[in-house]
């Protein structure tokens, strides 16, 4: 059996490029791993046999010969640990990117997207012009800790690993409200991340799929 | 050397026995493995040393002799990985505990504290009337897809692992506001996790170094 990842075959265009079997491609494509992907309706995530696979109704969810599993930090983690490309094999160096996988998805990512959604979810709504100040401020602390760490480094540790992965794609949620450019050395990070050929040829994969697959 | 994990000495009450070095002392715990605590001032955590090695200064940060890392979670997984009381030693069971662990922190819990320090931190705020609904919906929804998931099982999985330590301390965080009773099922779980006397032991640990250290 081949492993496989489920993927949308079509997403509304806010979506496209940004549905979260990309994390999970890149890493495939970094490792120079071969997989299969599983194409999903957009109401298939809801079906009985889609929840006992994945409990909150997402994409993607993972399965090869040994395991059956979801949650896109967990299934790169998973594949991680398959490939000196992603994270050392050393216990000191995987515990170091275990961190950061989860740094991106706990300490980054929901105030990331807290601010994100108030402009893609909840434009003209009226208490959006109190809460905004307030989500940027979170999410500015925590911007200002991650470039006070990365400095003048390349990657959050002294290579590429798979937690860049996860925070190159967390901090890819924010290019559209521009608070990146506030952070210079966290901009050229992001910027280092998406141009690596298996970031590109990851999203040029999944952007594919939906140009095939689009509504008549 | 003795593993050890850093707690604070002191914090405010309304943070007491929610410091995340509850997770951590609780896997230990359940694990029966031995190990320090490196008691912090609050400030502390602000420091250059403590930012090299916690870079967004949470609490928290773990050492022993293979490994230096932090955030709560991988920290969890890390000793999950040494315990068969903790997790599956198999790549599949592993992998699930993996998701589980992913699942709480990334999937339930920024939902859950958007609500929560929507009362903790800004009561009163003008704009919070607005923003509650919009919170508690998208919590809501988190939180019927993990109930219809867990269904009349006692655990997330078909015995307990590291990840119900996570799930049940992010449900826990949702006690003041009592959204757990719209879910008698997950009411449940939470107490059945609550009860173990792993966690029973850690929480008292916790509180009784906050006592132990409190302000004149």
């Amino acid at each position: 059996m081949t492993a496989a990842v489920t993927a949308f075959a079509w997403v509304p265009p806010f979506a496209q490029g940004f549905v979260r079997d990309l994390r999970v491609r890149w890493a495939l494509e970094e490792a120079g791993l071969p997989y299969d992907v599983d194409l999903l309706a957009l109401g298939d995530t809801d079906s009985e046999a889609y929840r006992r696979r994945q409990p909150f109704g997402q994409v993607p969810v993972w399965r090869d010969d040994a395991v059956d599993m979801f949650e896109s930090g967990a299934i790169v983690l998973h594949i991680a640990e398959q490939s000196e490309r992603l994270a050392p094999s050393d216990p000191a160096g995987r515990a170091r990117v275990t961190s950061w996988v989860i740094a991106a998805l706990n300490s980054v990512e929901p105030f990331a997207q807290n601010l994100a959604t108030l402009d893609s979810f909840h434009a003209g709504q009226p208490w959006v012009e109190g809460y905004r100040p307030v989500a940027r401020a979170s999410l500015e602390r925590r911007l200002t800790s991650l470039s006070r760490w990365l400095g003048d480094r390349d990657w959050l540790e002294d290579r590429f690993t798979a937690g860049d992965i996860m925070m190159v794609t967390v901090l890819r949620e924010l290019v559209a409200c521009g608070i990146l450019k506030a952070f210079p050395n966290l901009d050229a990070y992001h910027a280092r991340g998406i141009g690596r050929p298996a970031f590109i040829k990851a999203l040029g994969d999944q952007m594919q799929t939906f140009e095939q697959n689009a509504p008549a």
